[in-house]
């Protein structure tokens, strides 16, 4: 019952055989090899666009660099309140930017809003320099919260990031999941959509370290190379990255993997809406499912050996919080999660 | 023939077998886990100390953090003008110190001189603002000119550290491939010679992408976990970093390869030393060999499909650089290095 | 009727009179001058004890070169939502000190309490890696509300700072309007109820560039020098501003020209209280007022050459933000402040 | 007899009664005062171009903020391996600019060849991440041994920078004196002769703190206003480094004050020719001299109140040095060395 992560899993096999096959050889060091040549056009078609791709080992290097690229001096960067960014890296971005700010917004699960951000458009004006200036919004899809954003929404979001000429940033470190959960194409929810950089993670999904950046707008990443070493984030051996790729994206590895992942969460869901005791807190749109339990059930759960964390009830809204008695508990499912697991984890909330 | 770099062979299989091994089950993330903790006790085993150890991808990431830990504000470091860390790695000591000096000084075939250190203190007296602040010496063990500092001179140059309080960090890309051929023991040729931390690299030599940070001095690595996480170091399955390091100590196995590749090496300037072409540029103590040829040999060469780099002979002293018709060329072994592959080869320079 | 700034007025004719004095003859440069050292021994005296005091020329440097010193990677500072230093400083803390974030927290009328530093706790807990580390708590005194903390107030902060091992830090700006205004001694306000570090400002109250940081803990400021210098804020002729602090100090003329300001505020305030049409945003205790007006008497008075600045309403509280048809508006007084703007302002608001 | 240094004079007349006068009234902070864009125009015409001119309060802030302008990730600036960004500022161009590397480089008295350029960029060639890019060269007019490029040789330096699309900036620290040693016009010795931007000293030649970077190309200026206020060099009273620009500017003062320096520094020159223990160490085109002196006289100098500094020799190629029981030394002329202290000096010499 090991619903604490996704990334507690470790890589799937088809990615382990990718690796053993590509460790044949002889190959250039630094990205020079054909497999990275090759996963880049691999890319390109998948996204359906000439973008530009660079491969990282983890999802906070992948944010950090991204949103260094649209960064200038006194920068700021939308996100929501409780986005990994802000709350989870570390200060990595700030620091890998020198010193842009992710300036916290509202909006309810994990979601920012068209009225969240005009907000943040009043916090920070422009053209004020003690202010700074905001450079970048950046969405998390899927959210923090386990929700998604609509095409719709993202293109709203992409509209205001125009007209303040703002670079639009998609966190995907669980991309596939809220792909599948759309039911669309990656370029429907990326660069049709506005996006102009994105975080692609795999690691969450079957990799071992194995995450991207992709950009649809090139002009943003015509120096990433440069950050990307200069930041210690160029592998020798980077052939070992491309490889986890080569198994992640063969057979639509990578979209069962997040079906999976998905339909166990879904599980969760339906078994949890039946539950006399344990309430769902909000939708789930992808692998994570948060929700309220008596305190004694959760150390029960524990005590049978459940893996899960009980989550911060401050990121929710004060009239969203859980009854006295309960808390908040984040449930994840991975793409090796067991649906007898689910079941019998299930069994407790009867 | 490849000779390019020991970079450009992938995993040896004791260290995919481990890959393979610790892949079963789930293990908490962010190094957390059982394993991480066992390879930490691993290299506390193999120093013989109680130091303390940190994991990362790559052998730039390993330095640079490294490196930040002795930086104050205005800080410089005193390397060889020729050492990775200041001219290899795009910038990242300086990046991710917020701006502390590489300070080059000279020294024949890539090692540092008490004479030259000397000329270092003094363009950076102590207590002047001005000037900034010296805080560490970094040698790299073996040296980018494939040399390695014996014990005596690794503890002269720690007195003169100690003389004015700096921290003495050593470059172990290639640790392994130094100690087989000094014959002594990890913690001879580190603490009890007087170095405060030691980036330890594995990746060169048979890993993937397994390098650590190990502070014998543990007050300078105190907030080493926040450095690496804060430059998007930290990965999420860190097991896969701890797990190559058991396939590499497992055995002698890390021991095993550098003596392999130390000992093509060996064969290679066995060859050279007889050859009526060539001559050796200067002494190998590693895996790697310096050599000078004639273009046209060279050229010939490549068609043979031996790949080796040619190699800026500004790095030698004016009155040492190859003749009229010839350059300076490098060649690197590896665990993967073929006999066969080295004879082929010298028979072109007989 | 300048009330738009307190950085509207030039300098003082005492302190225009000691930049003259001391103008004469040859000093040492960088600091090293005989002015500098008595000038560091006057704050000692004034604070009644062994400070360290270094010299800059703005506000923001000394804000920002202070938080640097006690940030750590990954860091966070404590302070207000509206704070200078995290909404007028245009990222300045964040830069200078590498990306530490200014973590904004509620509080009424620009003052943190008790309450909201501890929800800073909870969202900041100690040892998560991932959350980076909180290492100081930032006050502004005066705030930029115009409000100050009572030394009760500032001794339970303290106290929370001390829990949690924080580094308590003063933005001192308005330091002398607070202080006239509590009426209590500069110890009192500062080391005495726990501050560690003091940014004290002397440019608004009558200076031209003169700005402080006072280390109560020293160790703290143990390589402040160096971060000066690195920052490009030692200046060469650094006597220009110990004669600013000479002329500002001598006989109490900053503490004259503090109540001077003051007293204004107090003018404004007590018009404002009767006034049939404006409305005192809250209590004053320095030299700025917070108004809500109509916006008609806001065009008339600024037609008729008053200068004063809308405020965003969105430091208030959903309740507390002015009715329809009015806005917020700071008032600010200085030590140029002449009685007859105060009166001829009023007049329209009467 | 003060040649210490031209830091150690107070400001001139002409700059106290300049300040003095834009003290009256009231003027809008943080640079949007009328005297502000008036000193900006001023710049224009005595550069007879449309450049861009930000006001800063020291050299080390108007150099470093300069270069990060230049700078991308990876950075490096080719100068002078005794420049003053490279050895005299704490490290703040590698700060301010996250970590650009000052590359310094050989040259005869204090100035960079074509030849040496040319090593450099051999050092840092294009397009190979590893050493990361050069982005500028950055040339001090006058140097720190007292010379200057002559018109030609900064025309030579620029074509080179233009090869490489190099940013070329001018340290001009001591701009007047090295423009009334050439006679020549502002915009010959810079964007005439392909200067891209410039630091414009005036404290050294008679303000009390107040510098200029002058773009020329404008796009590399073109947010410089948020790096100066992100760094903390925004002064809210801004007028008083415009007021002394007004000073210094106001009927050819400037020129004035560097004609008076140098020409004292001639006759020191002319003394120390005919000295028959004193050699000047090489020819002097601004205010700066340096002369072998025998120690002992140098000690009877300073206890006959000479203020001077003894220089590093290692300034110096091996053959220059000074011969045993002499050392080098600097000797400053500043606006306000009076000739009498010029002749008792050289009276020791004779």
């Amino acid at each position: 019952m090991f619903f604490a992560s996704d990334n507690w899993a470790g890589a799937s096999e088809p990615i382990m055989q990718a690796l053993a096959q590509h460790n044949q050889g002889y190959s250039p060091a630094y990205g020079e090899d054909a497999l990275t040549a090759h996963i880049t056009q691999t890319f390109r078609d998948i996204f359906e666009t000439d973008c530009d791709v660079w491969m990282v080992g983890s999802g906070t290097a992948a944010n950090a660099l991204a949103l260094s690229c649209a960064s200038e001096p006194g920068g700021a960067v939308f996100c929501h309140k409780d986005a990994h960014i802000r709350v989870d890296e570390c200060g990595a971005p700030e620091f890998l930017s020198s010193g842009a700010r992710m300036w916290g917004l509202d909006g309810r699960h994990g979601k920012l809003t068209p009225e969240t951000i005009q907000q943040g458009f009043e916090e920070i004006p422009q053209g004020v320099v003690h202010h700074g200036m905001a450079n970048a919004i950046s969405l998390s899809q899927a959210s923090e919260a386990g929700t998604a954003y609509s095409i719709a929404e993202i293109e709203r979001i992409s509209e205001l990031a125009k007209q303040r000429d703002l670079a639009l940033h998609m966190d995907g470190a669980r991309f596939a999941n809220a792909l599948v959960s759309l039911d669309c194409s990656p370029a429907q929810m990326t660069w049709q959509a506005g996006v102009d950089m994105l975080s692609f993670g795999a690691t969450k999904n079957g990799a071992w370290a194995a995450e991207a950046v992709v950009f649809f707008n090139r002009h943003l990443g015509r120096n990433f190379e440069y950050r990307r070493k200069r930041a210690g984030h160029l592998f020798s051996k980077m052939r070992f990255v491309a490889a986890q790729f080569d198994g992640y994206f063969k057979d639509d590895h990578w979209l069962d993997n997040a079906r999976h992942a998905n339909a166990m969460a879904d599980k969760l869901v339906k078994g949890i809406e039946t539950s006399p005791v344990a309430q769902l807190a909000w939708e789930s749109q992808s692998n994570e499912v948060f929700v309220s339990l008596p305190h004694e059930l959760a150390k029960r759960l524990e005590q049978a050996g459940a893996a899960f964390h009980e989550w911060p009830s401050n990121i929710l809204a004060r009239q969203d919080r859980p009854q006295a008695g309960h808390s908040l508990y984040r449930l994840v499912c991975s793409y090796r999660t067991r649906e007898e697991d689910v079941q019998n984890f299930l069994r407790y909330l009867a």
